[in-house]
């Protein structure tokens, strides 16, 4: 069979998956058939990071122990905490991620996914899963001059990632604020991310090797890279009139207005609309502040672009949620990647359990070949 | 626009691309217009790799500036360097360069190619060309226990890659098979590794992030893992008996026959052509073992399987060839992706130069979706 696909892939259907669906014209999207933001209204996030693993939510008991058991895997081995030192030194906490994620598959042996069996692969991602936030924030911390602080294993995941940031207990509407972004954004369809890990796992490559790719695509301005700019432009601009100046400014040179409008959504966004309501629960001035700027764009860019209906995505008050919470900016991108690596490994479990070498063509359209070649 | 892919995207054009082709039916791959085998005969790697930088062959003048710029990019800093120690302690030398790409592009501060220009995104791929083979070397001595040796810039790439390896300068014979075996490998369409750069560089993100997922899938055994287990095999069998026998076997317990047969060529993939001539030039028992062993396995599976036209593929004569000039076996698919980053980094400068995101759809066949969530 011989087809040529849009641009981009673009609504070209690749696979075939039982881990979630994006509806973008309901504005709807699901992990294993449960609505995403209702499991972000209702569950933890190990309880959603179970039902990833195991296609179905977890019993009381079954929570307790999985909460216990990834709880349990946050400490990384000493030898490869010492690289953090010299990788914090040259590089941002996503990359140091990046080179860590590497490392770690190589130190434990990780092995092609094509030679292990499912439920070794499956205890890898737990094991990376738990270790991603203790490696952001410990390579943010030491960025900044200070200390790593230890993963404690009495608190939930969510929780204790702001505990290794700021080394103060959150409250707990900061935790569950991070939570709910973190239920949020664990998976959402074939984004770029996620096609880079599967296309990674279809070689039979190792799981370090596929989240380490996930990782590099997250790090794109055009994927993962937006929610601090999306902050950048609040710092900007001091008031609603200020951001419809800018606004205007930013689509009369051909700018890109960050933190509105999504490929795939044609609605609000359903992760922007929970998250909006989760920043107004923690409530200040700055997010007093997002809603006014919010609704000056919304309005501006409808006036602009009539029938485009840009409405605010997920890395707006992504950004704002996480401000909120106590997180710095460098750490808004690795923070994602935490939820985030939970959703590749479920892809990359599946891609592993049905495996095919994705192996596209292209059309050489440069000058006509063969010439021969001249010696020299 | 909404489509169904073939599995594995088998067939389906998903970009235009100036950069090279390949004919499976005739038996025929270029880079830029000319034959791949051609310049693989006439031309040296450093020759091919300016031309997948400019587009061109170079002149004299041309070829010998840009052979002593390449070579003048071989050192490690020294931090990085001083990495190198711990990663091989823990990691192949394939693991080491996956890690080790990482920590190079946060130590440059590369950043995403979204931000950067052409030129800068150029200069950074050189530098990355030129250090690959240093990487690996230093990391397979060091895991072997040995010191390692400082790249040559009076070397060819090759030539330098065989020196830095072994500590003894190779016979121009060597070299030059090793750099013929390096030519033919440079490129060969949108395989996993080269489709997985571009669906990361088409975040954005920057060279290391793409070049890194690039190596991670170049890991996996059905990809660029083959070499060393077609050598296995050859130490399998004894004679040709013995390895009609084993094929016999393999096919009957429903194996694969790693180092036969190929996705794309239904004829001699024509890098096993050259390569088995490359090998035939190096002599000795062992390559005469491997043209036996050839035969009986062609020949043994034409009978198996009729109509299939499983002839050898590039990794069989590749691991005869990497062997015969005194690679070590661990060194097979990092010397793979030395070559293979030249291929990478004209695709990521082409996809970086026309970025469109990479995001195709799944078809969801879980559950009915939604269930109600329920409350622990």
């Amino acid at each position: 069979m011989t087809m040529t696909a849009a641009p981009g892939l673009e609504g070209v259907t690749v696979a075939e998956t039982t881990i979630g669906d994006v509806r973008g014209a309901e504005g709807f999207f699901h992990y294993r058939q449960y609505s995403a933001v209702e499991l972000a209204e209702r569950r933890s996030f190990e309880d959603v990071w179970y039902l990833m693993v195991h296609g179905e939510l977890p019993s009381a008991a079954q929570a307790a122990s999985f909460r216990a058991t990834t709880a349990g895997l946050r400490s990384l081995p000493a030898d490869v905490a010492n690289l953090l030192e010299p990788l914090a030194a040259v590089g941002t906490p996503l990359e140091v991620l990046r080179s860590l994620v590497s490392v770690l598959g190589a130190r434990a042996g990780w092995g092609p996914t094509l030679d292990i069996t499912a439920e070794e692969l499956s205890a890898q991602t737990l094991r990376l899963g738990a270790l991603v936030p203790t490696v952001v924030a410990a390579a943010h911390r030491l960025r900044v001059g200070r200390t790593p602080i230890a993963p404690r294993e009495d608190l939930g995941h969510a929780a204790n990632l702001l505990w290794m940031v700021t080394g103060t207990e959150p409250t707990p509407t900061a935790a569950r604020a991070l939570e709910q972004y973190l239920i949020l954004t664990v998976d959402h369809g074939f984004n770029a991310s996620t096609f880079a890990a599967r296309v990674i796992t279809s070689t039979g490559a190792d799981l370090a090797s596929a989240v380490g790719g996930a990782v590099g695509a997250l790090s794109g301005p055009l994927h993962g890279g937006a929610p601090s700019r999306a902050l950048e432009m609040l710092d900007l601009v001091p008031d609603a009139d200020a951001a419809q100046r800018w606004v205007r400014d930013v689509v009369a040179s051909g700018g890109r207005v960050m933190g509105f409008g999504h490929r795939v959504y044609s609605t609000d966004d359903p992760r922007s609309v929970l998250l909006r309501q989760v920043a107004q629960d923690l409530g200040g001035p700055r997010v007093a502040h997002a809603l006014g700027v919010e609704s000056a764009v919304v309005r501006t860019l409808a006036e602009l672009k009539p029938g485009r209906e840009l409405y605010t995505n997920v890395e707006f008050y992504a950004g704002v949620v996480m401000e909120a919470c106590g997180l710095p900016r460098e750490l808004f991108t690795p923070t994602f990647a935490a939820s985030r690596t939970v959703g590749w490994s479920a892809h990359i479990r599946e891609q592993a359990a049905s495996n095919r070498l994705i192996r596209p063509s292209a059309r050489y359209v440069g000058p006509a070949a063969p010439q021969p070649v001249p010696r020299p």
